[in-house]
């Protein structure tokens, strides 16, 4: 198993040896300069990212599932049994991120991290729970020190192992009730901002159920009192077991120079904690798409990301992140597959 | 030969009698309602044109090429020769428009409505020209009348065709230096704004050539007092021949209820002339992205459509509309391929 340690010692900005070189051939492709606009920007950091031509063909959703503590809280719209639910959805392919990840010709691997209800003989799904989800936040912590270490390295573990097995893009996704409210505690407490900042209707709260939250990630805040510059406590303090395996996803990918595409408020949040362990890893994070979470939009401004979509997604699984594989893929190919001025004939500007 | 006044009279808003059946189908599927965002608002869209569950599995983009006179003025980055050069380019596949379509399993129609060049014998290129560009619209019309007709009528045959042999979904695409010059003026036509609001860089005009641009768009509007209650007068005096086809392809897939992909300012253009004739021809309209062109937000203003890409593209060719494909196709499975609450097992909210 690859240890936190290991991973975090991989983790290096990538080479910029070759920028130049993949920008002169952009420039020599049959377009006006720039006027692919994102996507060859996005081609550009691709190409850095894998020191040559980039590649997205064989992209890997990573859904990890698990339940939390805090839903005793009243946060949340829906039962906690819908984790377990969903998670047979996706085992047999008919929730969105499955659609979605046909249609994109991708992989879902899906993982329970810690799902509280009954899961039954679920073929192909994957198992890494330590428990039977976190503890209410709001009285304690949410896990251990090493529980979110466990997952995390667990999460690292899944995400090296598509990559071994030919992954050139991970995918972040998730599923469990309750985890906007810890998506909301651990950008609360990474960021500084407040609460009511950075809390959101989740899967569909009303305002009474708002206000709990927002009351509830202030609770958990002041009786956990997680260490900003500790990345691990403010994790295990605050966060969950399927964030801790995405903070995994993210140290893995950036360990091997893969670019990471995240989904929406809740990979964001583990992409914060991933940066504070280690800076260097927002060099392979690509934000897929804006969420109408309204956290989120906090989370991108601290990453550095701008949004490639703003669909007013809500749905989390990975939805939005196996969206932005179209258009990652779209950037690889018009790289290596457009003819250039030279080859085609065609006249430059005058 | 589909005439302009049968294809009009086909055109009408489609029946909105399923509007609650599809919208109940969509509330019954494994996710909170609305937490699709615009997909959901997308897929109702598609399923109210079709009558029924969407369907976005043969996708047509129609690339349609010509010359502008008014290039002799100095407006464009390019020479002229570059259009006959890309059409030959569209041919053998190494255009961006040619490796997005591959990836979106769309294909691409080419024809020339008016290429000046010489094109030689290009395989699979569809043969619509009726001259070797049009007039230079800074001193008199760019087209008679009869022949903006004309033109209109052979983009309105493409587009029937393609809809004849399967295509559910057709999206716009063009090419022709100067192209931008003539969607400004149009614009401007048509909405009474200044030309300096509406006329942009196209493929990369300095400011010199910006401030030609403006200053041939003040004096083709001078010069031939397009009438703005007539569509069709806008178009022959300072649209162009491939502008004029796809106000064909937008009327055509509006009289059969097929959704149509705009690309970007020059695809919005031939849309304001195509509502103009035919105000019900927006109900299949789908905005695929903002442009980088300053006229295009225009444009989509006027069109009330909020586009669904935003990255900063401005190459035209119907790269923009193919990359929309992927978002729509997305749209039209979740519609038809994700599992419902009840055949799931899933709870729904407390």
């Amino acid at each position: 198993m690859a240890t936190l340690s290991r991973l975090l010692s991989a983790i290096a900005p990538p080479s910029t040896d070759g920028v130049e070189s993949w920008q002169r051939h952009l420039d020599s492709l049959t377009k006006p300069p720039g006027s692919l606009g994102r996507l060859e920007e996005l081609a550009l950091r691709l190409a850095v990212l894998r020191g040559g031509p980039p590649s997205v063909e064989q992209p890997v959703i990573l859904t990890l599932a698990a339940d939390h503590g805090v839903v005793a809280e009243g946060v949340s719209a829906y039962p906690q049994a819908v984790t377990a639910q969903m998670v047979a959805n996706f085992v047999r392919g008919g929730a969105a991120v499955n659609v979605l990840a046909r249609q994109a010709g991708a992989r879902v691997v899906v993982a329970d991290f810690g799902v509280a209800g009954p899961l039954g003989p679920a073929g192909g799904l994957v198992r890494c729970a330590l428990a039977a989800g976190t503890q209410n936040m709001a009285l304690g912590p949410a896990m251990t020190r090493a529980q979110a270490e466990q997952a995390l390295e667990a999460g690292a573990e899944l995400a090296t192992e598509a990559i071994e097995a030919g992954a050139d893009l991970l995918a972040t996704g998730e599923m469990g009730i309750g985890n906007t409210t810890a998506a909301s505690a651990i950008t609360a407490a990474l960021t500084g901002a407040a609460p009511e900042r950075v809390t959101g209707r989740g899967a569909g709260a009303d305002d009474a159920a708002l206000a709990r939250k927002v009351a509830v990630v202030r609770r958990a805040l002041a009786a956990n009192a997680p260490d900003p510059r500790d990345g691990l406590d403010v994790l295990a303090k605050v966060g969950g077991f399927e964030i801790a395996g995405l903070v995994g996803v993210v140290l893995a990918g950036a360990a091997r120079r893969v670019p990471v595409a995240l989904d929406g408020f809740i990979a964001g949040a583990a992409a914060l904690v991933a940066v504070a362990l280690a800076p260097a890893a927002r060099h392979v994070l690509f934000a897929a798409h804006r969420s109408a979470e309204p956290g989120h939009a906090l989370v991108l401004e601290r990453l550095e990301l701008a949004p490639y979509l703003d669909l007013g997604m809500r749905l989390g699984e990975g939805t939005g992140a196996v969206l932005f594989v179209h258009l990652a893929r779209a950037a690889a190919r018009l790289f290596c597959e457009m003819a250039t001025f030279a080859t085609a004939g065609v006249s430059e500007r005058a």
